[in-house]
Parts: C-alpha cells; sequence; structure tokens
C-alpha cells in the first residue's frame, strides 16, 4: 500500500470527513496519510480510529494542515470557504492536489482562489457525484440538439426534511438546460404550479419537487415533445458517492498541469 | 351481430360521441343501434357514417331521444348536466341502462338524478378509466393499510396545454388517500414548492403537475417511508380508454338492478 | 422504557440479528431483553453491546433460548428451519409472540410448525418488509379485477452479484397475479425472452431480471392493455426494512389470539 | 406555400407513406408535389387525396419516379433495399435530397448506394426519431466517460405482438455503449436471464424484452453502479415521430453539401 498515493483529509471531524477516510481506506487506490481538524476540536492529538470509535489506525489527527500537506499528493476538503482559502495557498505550497467539496462561496472568494492554483491542481465541484456531473453535461448537449418545441421539466425527489425547492442540483440542471438553450433560466422557469396556471409558457423550463421518506435524491430531467419524450435521470442512493467522486478527481489530478478544473474535466468530456 | 345489446351514443358530433361510435362500432360486444344531437344541429337526419366522413351505417342521426333509447339496451352519455338530467328521466322510461361520463355537475343536480335510477341502471364516473378508477381504490387500501410516517405524494404529468394544477384525477386521488388516512384532503395538502418550504409537514399529501408535449395522462401516488416506496401509476396513452371504460359499464349494467353505481362497482371492488 | 415489550432475537451475530438489535434498541417501542446465539459461539456470555463493537448494554448473549424466552413478550427469529422449529416450542412454552423471518421451510416442516401455535401467536413471512406484502396484495387484487387482455408483466432489479433470477419476491408477486387470475403460474409464465419470441401469449405473465450496481431490491408488477397501463412499485433502498416489518409484526403480535399469522395480517388487509 | 420546399414520397400507399403524406401536408414546412407507387399499383394515376379516403389535393400518384423527383428538392423513401437503390440514382439524377428509412440492407446494398451520394444529399437512419439519435450518442458518451464498475443495461418495452427481442433499437443502444467502452458487444452481452445464472459478469451489457399492450416503444439505458445510477430513457408514444424525424432530415438536407449522413449529423452533434 505504500506505493499508492497518499491522501490528507481536512474537516476530518464531521460527517463528511469521516466518510472521506473509510472511502479513502477502503479503496486500495490511495491511503490516508493525514487527517485534519481546527485548532482546540477535542480529536486532535488522538489516533484518527480511536476518535472514530474503531481500531487505532497510526494516523494522529491534527491541527497543523501545512505539515501534513507536505507529506501528500492529494487534499481533499469539504469544510468552509475561509479554511478552504487558506489550504489553497498550502496546496500550493507543498504541490499537492487540492480537491475542494466546498460550498457556499461569494463570487471574490472564488476569485481569490485562483492564485493559488498557478502551483498547484485545483478541482472543484459543487456536486462530486460523477453521474450529477455527466448528467448536467447531457442535459445541455441535448437542450442545445433539441429546438424549443420539446419542453424541457425538470423533477428532483428528496427526503422529508429537505428545507428548500427546487434542490440545488436541479437548478443546476435547469442552468445547463437553458445555457445549451441559449437563453437565461430567470425569466424562463416555471415552477410551482397550482391552481389556474394556464397553459405551459412556449420555452419554459418547469421545476417540480417530490418530498418523501428518506430519498438520497433522484433528479429527472425531461424533454418532451409530439410523440416522444427523452428522460435523462441520476437516482443517488448513497452519500458514500460524493467521497468516491472526490478520491476519482484527487487520483485524476495526480497527472494534470497545475490550473483549475471541474468534474466534467476530470470525466473528460 | 343482432344478437347483441343495442346502445345509443347521445352528443354523437363530439369527439367523445365519435370515440364512442367507433369503440362500439369496433367492440364486437354490442351494436350501435341510435345516435343522438340537439335539434338543429346539422347532422341531424344524416347517416351517422357519412357525417362522420365516411361510408354509411344505417343509423341516423336524430334529436329524438326517447326514440331512440326505446331501441336500445343501454345509452352512453357524455354530454353536459342538464341534458343528462332530461336523458336519465327518459333512459328510466325506455329501461335502458345510463351510462354517465357527463362532469360539471352541482351537488343538487347530483340529487336530482336519483329519481330516475329506481326504474334504471345508473353508472356514473367523472373518470371512465378502468385503470384510474382502480389506482383510486388502491390508494385508499394503501392509505388506510400503512401507518402515518409513510409520505404521500402525488405526481401527475398531462401535455402542454393543460390550463390548471393539479389535474382533477390527481386530486381525486390525493382524496382518496386522505379518506384511507381518515383525515381530510383540505387542510392536509401540499402543492406547488418553491423557495424556503421548511420540512415536509407530517401528515401531508404532496401534489407536483408535470407540462409537456402531449403526454395524454400519467398519475403517480408514491407512498415513501424509510428504506422503502410503493409506488401506484397509471399511464394513459389514448384518449379511447374512457370510450372503452363506458362500454364496460354499459354491458356490465344489463345483469344489474336499478339503482346508482360507479365505476369501482364495474370492477367488482 | 422498562414498560414497553422485551424482545429477545435469536441468531444474534448474523447480519440480520445484529440489524434486529440495533431497530429494537431504536425503536422506542420495544427493548431488547434477550439475544440468543448457538452453544460455543464465540459471543456467548458476552455482553452484546461489546460483542458488537459498540459500548455495554447490560444484555448478555446466552445459549439458552427458553430462559431468555421466559423474560420477553416477543421472539424475533431470522435463523434456520432446524432451529426454527426448536424455538417454535419454547416460544409456545413462554406463550411469547414468534415472529420467524427464517426461510427455506420444508413442507412438512412447516406442517410441524402448527402445534406450537395452539400455544403462542406466530407470524411467518418470507419477506418481512410491509410494503412488498402490501404489494403482493395489490397484485391479486388487481388481477382479478381485470380481464386478460391486461397483460401482467414482473420487473425486478437487483445488485450486480445476485446469482438467480428471477428473484423469489417477483415469484411470488408472479404467483399473486396468477392466483387474481385464477390460473397456475406454471405453464402461463414468460421469461428469459430472447430471439424470435414470436408474440406474447395472450394470459402469460412475464418475468424480466435487471442486474446493476448495489441495487437493494426493486420490483414492477406492470398491468398492460390497449391505451393504458397500472404499475404497482416497490422500490427497497434498505435492508433495515425487514427488520423493521419484524418488530411492527412483534407489537401487533401481542394483542391477538393463539395461531398463525402472515404480514398481511399484519398490514390488516 | 409555393416557397416551401417540394417533397416527393415513395411507397405512398403503405402505412408509412400515407403518415408521411400527412406530416408533409401538417407541417407548414413543405409541400408534397409528388406521391411514387409501383407500376400497377391501384393507386397509380388516381387523387393521392382521394386515394387516401379524403378529398382530392391535385397531387396524382405516379409509377415514374424520375419525373416527381426532377420537380422536388427532396425525396423521402421508406421502401425496401431494391427499390431504394434505383431512388438513390434517380435522387442523383435529379439533384434531389434522398432521405431514406428504408431498413433490412445487405453489406454490399450499402456500398452501392455511395456512388449516387456524390451528386446528391444521402441521409439515411435505421430509426428516424430525433430522440432514439440523440440517446444512441448520448449513450456512447456515457459510455466512454464512465469506468467498467458502471454495469450497463438496456431495457425495452414493445406491443405484444412484437415477435422478436431484443429489440434493433435496443441492440443499437447496446452497440453504442459498446463502442463508447471499447470492446465488441459480442461476447459482452447477456440477455434472457433466467434460473440459476451466476453474478453478473464484469463489463456485461445486459438486455431486458417487456411485452403488453400497445406499448409504442420505450428504452433504457440504465448506468448503475455503487450508490448511484444514471438512467437514458427514450418513449415513443406515437408512431407519427419517424415521419417527422425524415422531414426535419430532408430540410435539414436542403443546405448540404452532396454526401452520407445520419440522423447525428441532422442533429448537429
Amino acid at each position: 500500500m505504500s506505493d499508492v498515493p497518499g491522501v490528507v483529509i481536512t474537516g476530518i471531524s464531521g460527517r463528511m470527513g469521516q466518510m472521506l477516510a473509510h472511502t479513502v481506506a477502503g479503496s486500495g487506490k490511495a491511503r490516508l496519510v493525514g487527517a485534519v481538524e481546527r485548532a482546540g476540536h477535542s480529536w486532535v492529538g488522538q489516533d484518527l480510529g480511536v476518535a472514530m470509535g474503531g481500531a487505532a489506525t497510526g494516523v494522529i489527527v491534527t491541527d497543523d494542515p501545512l505539515e501534513a500537506f507536505a507529506k501528500a499528493q492529494a487534499v481533499i476538503d469539504f469544510t468552509a470557504p475561509a479554511a478552504t482559502l487558506e489550504f489553497a495557498k498550502l496546496a500550493a505550497q507543498a504541490r499537492a492536489v487540492h480537491v475542494i467539496g466546498t460550498t457556499g462561496f461569494e463570487p471574490e472568494q472564488i476569485a481569490a482562489l485562483e492564485p493559488a492554483s498557478r502551483h498547484s491542481v485545483q478541482i472543484r465541484a459543487g456536486n462530486m457525484s460523477l453521474g450529477v456531473n455527466l448528467l448536467t453535461k447531457l442535459v445541455q448537449t441535448v437542450a442545445q440538439a433539441l429546438d424549443a418545441d420539446w419542453d424541457i421539466e425538470v423533477v428532483e425527489a428528496h427526503h422529508n426534511r429537505k428545507v428548500d425547492a427546487p434542490s440545488g442540483t436541479a437548478l443546476m440542471l435547469g442552468k445547463a438546460a437553458a445555457e445549451g438553450r441559449g437563453i437565461a433560466l430567470e425569466g424562463h422557469s416555471e415552477s410551482g404550479r397550482q391552481g389556474i396556471t394556464g397553459a405551459r409558457a412556449e420555452g419554459a423550463i418547469g421545476f417540480s419537487s417530490i418530498r418523501g421518506g428518506d430519498i438520497v435524491g433522484e433528479h429527472d430531467v425531461i424533454f418532451a415533445t409530439a410523440g416522444e419524450r427523452l428522460v435523462l435521470r441520476h437516482i443517488a442512493t448513497d452519500r458514500a458517492i460524493f467521497a468516491r467522486g472526490a478520491l476519482k478527481a484527487a487520483l485524476w489530478g495526480l497527472d494534470q498541469k497545475p490550473g483549475q478544473y471541474d468534474m466534467i474535466d476530470v470525466l473528460g468530456l
């Protein structure tokens, strides 16, 4: 195992951090060489395996990211914008691939990520699932190929505790459809249909949100015209796919030149 | 063919009337013995086949319903409430089965139908599709069997010219679910989700409406709980199913005692 | 918690036994008062929590089922036919509800279960999911209500390691459809379509098996006729549903008279 | 209407020929200027509208294709290989776009089509539906982007009179998946699963065939891996889509240089 790339995970005590630890450890394609938490957290200084409630692993949780990054080929980072900006600089110093699953960046924070990418490979995506990223690309392609007499509808289903609608991924898919069609999503979306709605507006992109049980996440993009329909669907049944996508991105990044990338690049599309 | 039951169709010149004529003629289980239109309509006095743009059939369109009903075992009637009230009386006089696909009745009009049913078999349904009526019954059964930790969602898809949402059938399904659960639909329905909706209300029945292309009508009732889902789906691809359901009802009615029935009775459930 | 019913789990070290332990412990509706393994197993004499790799629970794994059953109101048993026959007698002696998820019984073993049910409530099912059992019942109802011009197809999807096709549940659904229709499944099933098959045999029940990824289990029963389709679908996303169904059965059994029951009884259908 | 392109339809008396006539006439984007049948057919010499059972159109059915082609900008041809080879030469002479929906060519017949394409635009596809052709392209793209740990399954549903399985379109989709993956479909396909099949072969492409009612044609291509699935689905509900696709191809061909094209070219992919 010592000949596979070494990976560091930040925000290790969080749900995503722990899932990443399991995914990397179980992959056979990489090994976990570092685990980072913020200074003062109770896990710092403990063996990661023990902190996670299992057997010792030999990896001690640290609050010194640079020291950890220096020993690794890649860093996987699902934390918060401010922390990620700091990690970007340190990853650049360490020449480590920086996989960024963090969300919620302001535009100026995104701009501030760029300098670090001159010295390191930066791969950033709001959703690290291979399937969803591939779907986004397909939706854009199809929307471009088909005329406006193909109505576009995005339908998503999530668990009953989700508090917003449509889902961020549904909006991302709608945006991809709008781009493919050469229009702005704003001013062309229909959601929350109820009552006397009138006929569907030509060229509109519709959204529907289903909520129930513990559905992890399902997205349909429907293209419907007279006599036929094309439906592109993604079904997520396990949140581990986000960790797996991040690991795949990290491994892919090892062979790339410094710069900014996304999951579409990782997929080679 | 003279030994199969004779059927009269009212409102013969309408889209539904013509579809009924084709269905009865092509069924081999009944024969068309009369076709009724309102006085003054250009088809009255013409051969029905010719009026429909084809070959002569020997059935002359009439504006005298009683004369037509007297020769028939059953009347199939998709017209308007006022006309249907009149036809109910005449069907009772003629002792003919009266299949009523007319919609839009006021409560007092529904009450006014009852007297005629003491002398004739009356079968009335807002949707004559066997599948949809069966689905309604199943939804009620399932909603009754399952606890409230199974979230109920009704999802419907229709063509892009439909002007209201949710569909009448979706509301009928939601009502059946509410009845099964022993609650009122009013006050327990969630539709038009958009923006920050908060978590799904426990016990709510959700509605979503998809619009696109020329979809005839699709209804899903989803029961979702932790780890599993039950989905009951109806797909209509041809409006002729409403005519077929009406004919099936007419044939079933021949063996019944006078009274009021619906499609659930016809299905034997 | 001491006022909720006490449950014993047999075969505690197996995957299903452990899942049952988690389900009962987390339910709030019952408490775990005993855990049984066969004599000689390494867990016997250990605290169950510790044996499962967590904190102590105070429940010591035992190889003496009668002693354990005597302290409980219900026994949940997913083991093997021979063991279950023995447990049935002991549950009868202890007057405890006996929930049997064990499969693979020979007909004479099933007959041998009966005497014990004169003194205790016995609830047995090959699949303890509420949804699947409900689906089975619905399929029978629908097959009975619809004429033979509605073609019946059973489509199932499972993970890529499954070694047989169609799934046992698919066959159970097919059997329910055949019963509803008043025919035997044998001689009326079509599976493995490939090459020049000829037209679909009238009245046949078709089976298709999809294999891929880690799909837990999905079953569609399709009723298709000219112009419409009814689809009854069950989706399982978590094997814990079988443990939850068993617990629900145990709680339901507390209020029943001695006798033999299945999940359809538990569902009140 | 005289400023829209003129189209000739061959094999006019067949089901597809008549559907093409309706589609062209109702499109507003082209006008029907000729209709060809084989010498000796009863329609030759008749007005097309009258022959089709309606009002006269002024287009007289002819058995002289060259004379008809000479007046047209495009020829739409769903006939038989031998006839199509002849029409290809005549279309080249007339410099008319030749849209070929004919199927069943032998390899040498396909080769024999080529010379004519030096002088005319030839667009040929086994399935003229825009959606299916787009789906084929998407399937290839996805199969190329995803690793072999994504299992590929093709599921198709057709009416109960279809005599072969899997459908030709399902095989075309499977071939596209195999190409994307860089393997041959032969030796990597699994269909007709039944009995003890063993685990799914890694890298296999599976096929399932559902038969029921009057389903026009539905195709799912499923890519399934641990925790997620991507499903690309096409639903055809009206055979007129093949006529519409052919007309779209004809109009697109007017602006192209002589050569051989397919529907992927028409879609601009």
